[in-house]
């Protein structure tokens, strides 16, 4: 938010840095393996949709990952889940200080994800809608054998358009009804966030994925949200005309998707709890984390193959996730003990 | 809590005046009709027993009700709802003012419900435990005909025993769980609720009402937390393993009561979404109301006939409420809208 933009809504700041990485290298920014590393917080809906499109791509090793601690303090993202509370690849404590290796003046926001240029030290770009794509298209020699094409040309289209309604109502939609100040800005974003989902619900009650038969960035957009939802946005942003769990087909969706290598292995349910209940104390002034809900619920039956759908297309499933890339288990994340 | 019992866990405070009004006049305040008031707010649970057993048991004209504004201000509860800010039988603007009636120097906290003696102006009691007690065995010879037996003789011991690990861990533990100031604390709270619950649901899989076949003051005690669950403990309180709608047979239960005459017509969402969201500033900052759940599932269908039971007894069920004592439709008090 601007200073010229007070209100009692939420207003997402705009990204600074928006280079695009590019497979020709007319950008100065060449695809390489092993030149950049995208650094996250497995917390951040927006970072996680990068992180399921690089498992999903498998540039794991072309595209090295740093993970933020969950808990930023007033430097904003650290380092401090790493030896020394550096990261060991790029040598710095803060994520700000790849900020300012790319502008010694900025003194913006920082912000996850971003691509940072491991030989300068530089942030290229924490343009998160754009790095998701950038990575499906402009990154395509690097990936793994069996890659799924996530943004198929004669989908982009509907993709993009139903991107847009999805990012408005629904990740935005949970942060302008959390952040809001006012009962008015509150309802204006919680009631279309649930007309929203009504709309999905029925969509998805037809079909296993958003757009045509395979899972597509729609889908990946659309988890990082729902795989919060109940876990953080019903109570802590009073999303709670429904939970997930009691909308049946988007729960079955979700589920679908987090069963599906690729997805539930890249997603933290310890550092999402944390991070939301204890950062935001303007919300949460305790910092108690709810224990709720049960965690275990998104390891049930889905039933979604009966609709179909090939989800890798004529690709393949990922592998499993590297070694170091391991996410903390349900049962020591969640309430699992209720 | 006293001074000497500062800590992060959140202790109930003992009630100050617990004068009894009995059938024989033993105890200084004998059973009259029209001599007594009681005072409730609509959003208390403790409070709301009282107004459900006075309904069941017909005593609405002889044990006259005045309703706060479920938002405190550092006066505590306020006649605000009523003309010139003044309740119009005891003539006071602030329930303190009853309170310093029976005791002058009294400094301790205010409380609903009470019972106000109308011809002193004094407090008589503020013990809520024993209020519902006393209507039921006291002022017998004032109950409509046809009222039920709610705490029958012979099963007295049941419901004490029953009443007993309820409020410890149920009516008590979402105020343990959302006044707590650590995270021990909180879950110090919310397991055992939970699994008090779960052991709940157990029982109501095999009975229609907790104790013998009919309505209860244990059902009644249960009652009033149930309904608050989902609209402001989940959330608000952080009891957010499940919600009621999760437990099939507690939330028919709870439904089967609601809809029952002198359950639901005493339940006002919108006095307790309000009192909830907006007085604990602690815990919620910015006084912004959930909007959720949605209220109408209070009316769907629960299925709770099969399992027997007789709901009055011998008795009949109450007529409806006075006219000057209806409740915020569901539809104004919540998001039917959505």
């Amino acid at each position: 938010m601007t200073d010229t933009e007070k209100s009692d809504e939420y207003v997402r700041s705009p990204n600074a840095f928006t280079d695009r990485i590019t497979a020709d290298g007319s950008s100065g920014w060449p695809v390489e393996p092993g030149r950049y590393r995208l650094v996250v917080s497995l917390a951040c809906p927006w970072a996680s949709r990068a992180l399921v499109v690089r498992r999903l791509l498998g540039l794991e090793s072309a595209l090295s990952l740093a993970v933020t601690d969950p808990i930023q303090d007033e430097r904003s993202w650290r380092f401090t889940l790493d030896p020394d509370d550096r990261d060991p690849v790029l040598g710095i404590r803060f994520l700000s200080e790849a900020y300012l290796a790319r502008d010694p003046d900025y003194d913006g926001g920082v912000s996850v994800p971003v691509i940072v240029d491991v030989p300068s030290g530089k942030l290229v770009t924490n343009d998160y809608p754009e790095i998701t794509l950038n990575l499906e298209t402009e990154w395509t020699a690097l990936h793994r054998p069996g890659a799924p094409d996530l943004y198929p040309e004669h989908l982009r289209a509907e993709i993009d358009a139903i991107n847009e309604d999805v990012f408005r109502d629904v990740n935005n939609g949970v942060y302008r009804a959390g952040f809001a100040e006012s009962q008015p800005a509150y309802e204006k974003a919680v009631y279309p966030l649930f007309a929203r989902l009504d709309e999905l619900e029925r969509r998805l009650q037809r079909q296993r994925y958003l757009v045509g038969d395979t899972i597509t960035e729609a889908d990946i957009r659309l988890f990082t949200t729902l795989v919060r939802f109940d876990a953080v946005y019903h109570g802590h942003f009073k999303c709670n005309i429904r939970k997930l769990a009691e909308m049946p087909a988007l729960w079955a969706y979700a589920r679908d998707l987090y069963q599906t290598p690729g997805f539930g292995d890249t997603v933290d349910f310890d550092h999402i709890k944390r991070h939301y209940y204890q950062v935001h104390r303007t919300i949460n002034p305790t910092g108690i984390v709810a224990v709720g809900p049960d965690l275990r619920q998104w390891l049930t039956p889905h039933g979604r193959e009966t609709l179909g759908g090939r989800p890798f297309g004529d690709g393949t499933p990922p592998g499993p996730p590297p070694a170091d890339e391991t996410v903390t288990p349900l049962e020591v994340a969640g309430s699992t003990a209720a």
